[in-house]
């Protein structure tokens, strides 16, 4: 049986090229598509597996993603609405399911009705699968609920054998054409179904190229190709053991259950990873009747879409090559024409299609990716699909159809994911800076970035995410996806607005230029050359994604601007949210910028922030350093005017909103220079005469003081208000710095409402303790200035387990509590942030863990905590302010969960506010769906 | 007004005295008495505050020490039974109450009633108080509901004016007994209740003595005594600026208030923190009639006990001294005479004596410690208690008492506090050693300890705890306390058995040798002579306490040899326990000894432990250092058969017990060495010739895995089954050995529980993940092996606070939960234990946390982790084995917890075996009562 020794071929050489580590391939047991036979049967009682189409016709509809994949649901829905489809079927995912519960294997009662859908597309092409004289071909494709671009296995001209092809030559009197499409069904199936490197068959085209002294593979000749098919079909023999199968329903079944397969590649599995799109989905399979676009001059094929998918500016977008097959645009192998222009080459087609794909954008009620062909001056509609767009153009194109009332405003909120927002925030080049552009490419995805070049994936990988890394590719290609996400930009020297690297580069936010050509990328040398400029790998360049300028060094950058559309879109927001979005900010000009993002306060102000200014440390430091209270209360005093200079400052910015201030967090060793630079500095004034003796007393007591700081898990040690207790002293300044300068304010006539929050309390009587010293000196300097108006709150971090435990008790004393899910998640999981790279990646990545946890909160365990936290402190205090800070304030699914809980607000950097105002909104309209849905 | 500005001029002096820290003296809100003025009335209408007692009629009763502490409750309590007492009353702790309620003042309403009752002692006296022909004079004493014995104060002699001394002179015929009296009196009072120095008064009669050239203070004449009294007096008007009070009706309200506010005074607060006895009881006031010892050769007082307090042998045992006040035997001034001697001279006041303390004996059915004084062959009881005795001691009175009939099993379990059996546990000195002794003191409390010398108790307490210390002093005084908590052991130089030294010593179960005459204690020069010989601060002695051998340098010592009362009563304790007690231990060493304490199987074997041994850290090292897995594996091969030996020992030891063990724990960098060191090694090896350039490369490797292995938090880093996860194959060899140890056993018809404990779980996924590998292992190595009736359990710590908070997840896979409460503990307060020394102490001293929560588990917070976790797992299992293990499971009080949320047993080291055995009767006995209650 051909069949199995065939996909166990595969299946191997796939899994050992992207599971290096042992363990990954032991615990990875999340990755099969997991309905069982059972589940399925469930779920379809009648038993109905494949779904017919043709034009006019349809088993199927556009609400059946689960069932038939995107791409077949809908084909299905295009056929309904009488749009020309080439005719065919979808084999559900059910089946994919039951491939894998049976053992790799389809079902033999499921597979039995295989002829009989095929029959059925014979009849609607009129044409036979399988008929020596005029054969019906298939392309196969597969399909799942959301799109995968590039990720899954495709195979064009399949039912072409030996005497087929011949059939095919006769037919269309174009023996060539035959040939050419022979040549490349064997080299797809064999790579995709039987497992062989593309190489192989590369190598063979490459050879007989050189030997004929050609360079194009469209001046390969009949004789040509014959040699090369007989080639293709020894290797297959030789690697494979067995001859390529010239059964039509064979090479079907085959190529159906390779699709099947190509749902569980390591590039589709990372694809999903890096999407957050489930792994039990599974993937449908279409066939469908094969149409040429390669067919001469009268021939084309394109993609295109119905808005600017950069923009969003309505305008018919699209790209095209005459004389093509599909594949052909999207690899970006050619660089296609601009859409119009098929307006002068073919107008009857250009305008059925822009009639077509208008139809389908009022259909679907989103800007629609369209693929056709054009055989013989026949159009034909290959795919629709809702358009991947830059979110300026995805919230362009909501507002817009809010104007033409195609949805409505709530519709418009629920179309853009929150973080894709960031994109719009980030800077880009400053258009006052003179600089050289050494080569120009396509504008494929908006933003700019600088960065160290590097020429493959794996490369930028090596550097990790830290590092500002650019990618630079020939062209880019699903392999490349991981180095992709690490990249802060992309470069490649071929490729469309629509090619891979363009796609993917919009979907991840990330700045692209794409099909610069006139940059000639050696991998090998590890550089690349734009004249006779050679950039090597390691030097910096900067990308202007919105341009396509590619320019040497760094440059500088501007913030955004924010469009009208913008401000509009997120106002509906803001109608809808119920949580309040504050900001964390440590600085008046952050305060600032957080206010132009929409921030309603300030929900974190890390004081100790301001003490590491050049300024003020070496203060710090002698505070750190005194012997004496009276001495440590000497240096405090010295920060008191800067620290009140700050608040000041912040107040004003944040004027009439709340600005929660923290008081100091950190150990103090933070505070303090490195062990081993001091040891350093010692011994070189050893050295040194006695005129360093002092340098040497200072330093030596420096390096004591370090020393007893010291601590195995600072984490978990002398910190937050651990020393406000041992030293209140250092409360009592920060608190006279927060009053006075509020009072100061106040007496401007200013609404000044200052939060002081605790941290890390774990027992109440932490907090008794702080809040007894924060009223008796707020008392004192509100007494002195006489602005007894003066408000303010006390509250604290919930950021230790037993906080959220006894939360109570703590609610009883505190005003208000925030949590500090960073450091609540290092204790409720026992991971230290510092350190869990060495195994969190691990986990996420055999799904031990669902995801980063200190990205997006934990919401089985951690969640528990913050939802105990939040119960029992209401119970104790019905008014009790509840809100979080930390990273978790502007993850979109974090917040979400904030507003299921009931939380009153969530703080994160200046940012992600507009994220997190988005997400809030997302939050408050699923909760009144589901309300009404209870209803 | 004098009271007034006398109390505020104390308050100051203690307070700067032990309250140095300025922070410890803002938290310390909790060492006031604090039940409100309302609360006082609530309980009690009808407005008694003072409670009458004289021979044959008492207000009061022992059932009321809440009110009127132990010694005023027993003093009526003897008044009832018709003994001998002084007439008296009693000022409740009420009264305390109000008077700290009422800012430091006792309210008029109840003030008034003073002259009331002292005209009922005036009555049942036949004197009256301030007569000067013949003054009733009264002793003043402190007494609250538990024992402190010397915390509070006392003042004798009340009511003496210039006047009443001459009475006092003229009806006992003995000027100088009178004079002598009345320099005492001004002397106590001007220390206790003006806060005047004890020196200043000391120093007057020093003086007087040099004039004098006299030695001894029985040696100053009338004359002498008129001039001391005088200068006290002036010394009083000149440091309080007013005259030293006259009035006996001021004297007693100044004294009486001077006795509340000793409450209060740092060395009670600190007396109770160590003997955790609440800060919120208050003390009542005792006012009885002066009788005398010392009035010639006919008088005496001493103290005893009616049976040993050391051993628990029935015998009658005291001390006492002719011609002496009561304070000059408790002092340990003078060396009293043991109580037999009292037979020989005065016949009939010992039998007297012996009849009535029989009498209280069987009255309170417990050890009685009593206080007498002869006035005149006459025989006063001023004081019976309940003896604070050995455990030793304790023990066989229980179970003697038991056998008399006297009281229950259940009373007997009752008696001991199960931590003091720690102290029948601990090595004594091995008698068939030869060491010389240098002098001989008091047995004053048993057991053996070496360690360095210190002479104050500041000196003991900066070495710390882990420093064995032994402190020397000339005596103890109750400033001193701190240092004898810290120190191993205890030598004075004088007092006797019942002198302070010998009484806390005792309580602490510290080994004392008290009353060493020969040993010249120079604390100026930090060091101690006998004879010739010199020891120095620092230089180590032994201690045998229940020899009263002194010892210079180190001797060996010998585990102690358990009673058959020992093992009598811990044999009453198992029937009645519910919780099993198993027992932490790594060794086949520590299972033995564990088993002959009683362990129930062991619930904690650390096997890193066995990997630090001398012969196999290497091989692990080379485990570390791998560079592939196929070299881990080789090394991991070589630690299978030493695990698998250690294994098949404990298995052995514990043959028809359960054994938990765990897979590797701690973070690798752990089996390193220091990084230091390695440093240090290659700089030396660098400057040698090149023939070490492979050990040069070898260390260099080394060095670089240690820093690969550098951890910000370990605590929260890569350890626990975090190592099982990534290299799975540790995991395999432990398994491997432990299921090869128990079949080789099981083949021997040996019984055999192994139970496989993943550590430091904190997602079901992990678990499960180490599961699948336990199983496959195991599976193997048993069909290999083919005993199958080989069984054994897979389960998990539950130390991660996420991990009791989804409890039902990890019980759905694991089949026993162990806390781990160390990390547990760690995580849920967020307190690194190696570094929380820095706060925790000011933490537990200023009140902000009631106790250590390493010493004994926060059941407020991680508490309810740990109900949180039992109540899921058993839910989702309802057979689902629970227990702790760490520290916790030896500490009393976290066992009755145990006990009371249901958990199935308790692990902790050998030597906790008993206590826990003990404490979980105790926690069963309660449960008992309370259910017998709600009955």
């Amino acid at each position: 049986m051909p069949t199995r020794k065939i996909a166990k071929t595969k299946t191997k050489a796939k899994t050992k090229k992207a599971a290096p580590k042992k363990s990954a391939t032991k615990a990875g047991g999340k990755t099969t598509a997991k309905k069982t036979k059972a589940a399925v049967k469930k779920n379809n009682p009648k038993g109905q597996y494949y779904y017919f189409f043709s034009v006019g016709k349809a088993d199927g509809d556009s609400s059946m993603r689960d069932l038939l994949g995107g791409k077949g649901a809908n084909l299905a829905e295009m056929c309904r609405a009488k749009i020309p489809v080439p005719p065919g079927f979808t084999i559900s995912t059910d089946v994919c399911h039951l491939y894998y519960d049976n053992g790799m294997t389809v079902p033999q009662a499921v597979d039995a009705d295989l002829e009989k859908y095929v029959k059925m597309v014979e009849k609607a092409a009129g044409k036979t699968f399988g008929d020596p004289a005029d054969p019906l071909l298939f392309s196969v494709r597969s399909g799942s609920k959301f799109s995968m671009p590039g990720m899954m296995d495709t195979i064009l001209n399949l039912g072409l054998n030996d005497e087929a092809v011949e059939g095919l030559a006769r037919k269309t009197g174009n023996l060539r054409f035959a040939l050419d499409n022979y040549r490349r069904f064997i080299a797809m199936f064999g790579n995709v179904v039987l497992g062989l490197d593309k190489d192989i068959f590369e190598n063979v085209i490459t050879k007989r190229k050189e030997d004929r002294r050609i360079k194009q593979d469209s001046s390969l000749q009949v004789n040509d190709l014959k040699e090369i098919v007989k080639k293709f079909k020894s290797i297959v023999k030789r690697k494979c053991g067995e001859p390529f199968p010239d059964d039509p329903y064979q090479q079907l079944r085959l190529a159906r259950d390779a699709v099947f397969r190509s749902w569980n590649t390591p590039r589709a599995i990372t694809y999903r990873r890096l999407n957050d799109i489930p792994s039990d989905l599974g993937t449908a399979v279409n066939i469908q009747m094969m149409v040429y676009g390669n067919m001469g001059n009268t021939s084309g094929t394109g993609v295109g879409f119905t808005r600017n998918p950069a923009t969003g500016d309505k305008e018919f977008y699209g790209e095209y090559l005459i004389n093509a097959q599909g594949e052909d645009v999207v690899a970006g192998v050619r660089t296609p024409q601009p859409i119009a222009q098929l307006k002068k080459e073919m107008p009857a087609a250009y305008k059925k299609l822009k009639d077509i794909t208008t139809r389908l954008e009022k259909h679907y009620r989103e800007i629609q990716d369209f693929e056709f062909t054009i055989q013989e001056n026949e159009l034909f509609m290959l795919q629709t699909r809702n358009g991947k767009r830059t979110v300026q153009a995805a919230i362009k194109i909501a507002v817009d159809m809010v104007k033409e009332k195609l949805i409505t405003k709530v519709e418009a909120l629920g179309r853009i994911e929150p973080a894709q927002i960031d994109q719009l925030l980030h800077p880009s080049i400053d258009p006052s800076t003179k600089y050289d552009v050494i080569a120009k490419g396509l504008p494929a995805s908006p933003g700019a970035a600088s960065g160290k070049v590097y020429f493959t994936a794996e490369d930028v990988v090596k550097q990790g995410p830290k590092k500002a890394s650019i990618l630079v590719r020939e062209e880019t290609n699903p392999d490349d996806i991981e180095g992709m996400n690490v990249a802060v930009g992309i470069l490649t020297a071929r490729g469309g607005m629509t090619s891979h690297a363009a796609v993917v580069a919009r979907g991840m936010g990330k700045c692209c230029v794409s099909g610069a050509d006139a940059a000639r990328v050696n991998v090998k040398k590890k550089q690349f050359q734009v004249g006779k400029l050679v950039i090597k790998e390691g030097e910096v360049i900067t990308l202007n994604g919105s341009t396509g300028e590619i320019i040497i060094g760094t440059v500088s950058t501007v913030e955004p601007e924010l469009s009208g559309e913008f401000s509009e879109f997120m106002s509906w927001a803001d109608e809808v949210k119920v949580l309040k979005v504050r900001t964390n900010a440590d600085t008046p000009a952050d305060a600032v910028k957080a206010i132009k993002f929409g921030a309603e306060g300030i929900g974190l102000c890390r004081t100790e922030h301001m003490f590491f200014a050049e300024d003020r440390i070496p203060i710090v430091q002698e505070m750190i350093l005194a012997d004496s209270i009276e001495e440590r209360e000497m240096a405090l005093a010295k920060l008191l005017s800067f620290q009140k200079k700050d608040f000041k400052a912040i107040f004003n910015a944040m004027e009439g909103f709340p600005v929660t201030i923290r008081t100091l967090d950190p150990p103090l060793h933070e505070f303090l220079p490195h062990k081993s630079d001091v040891e350093a500095k010692i011994e070189a004034l050893d050295k040194k005469s006695d005129e360093y003796e002092e340098d040497l007393a200072h330093l030596s007591k420096v390096l004591r003081r370090i020393e007893e700081l010291a601590e195995t898990n600072p984490m978990l040690g002398h910190r937050g208000c651990r020393l406000g207790i041992l030293y209140p002293e250092i409360t009592e300044m920060q608190v006279k710095a927060i009053i006075m300068a509020a009072c100061d304010l106040i007496k401007d006539k200013k609404k000044i409402f200052p939060e002081i929050m605790i941290p890390l309390v774990g027992h109440v009587n932490e907090f008794k303790h702080q809040k007894e010293v924060v009223e008796r000196i707020a008392r004192g300097v509100i007494g002195k200035s006489k602005s007894r108006q003066m408000e303010f709150m006390i509250g604290t971090m919930i950021e230790i387990p037993r906080a959220a435990l006894t939360a109570d008790e703590i609610a009883a004393e505190a005003e208000f509590f925030s949590f500090g899910t960073n450091d609540l998640t290092q204790m409720t999981m026992g991971f230290s942030r510092d350190d869990a790279g060495k195994f969190l990646g691990h986990y996420v990545e055999s799904g031990i863990l669902p995801h980063d946890p200190f990205v997006s909160i934990d919401q089985d365990g951690v969640g528990q905590l913050i939802k105990i936290g939040k119960e029992k402190g209401r119970a104790a205090r019905r008014d009790l302010k509840i809100g979080i800070c930390g990273e978790h304030g502007g993850d979109p699914a974090s917040i979400a969960f904030c507003h299921e809980i009931g939380l009153d607000y969530v703080s994160c950097s200046p940012f992600r506010v507009p994220i997190a105002r988005l997400a809030a909104a997302q939050a408050a309209l699923r909760d009144k769906k589901t309300a009404r849905k209870k209803k």
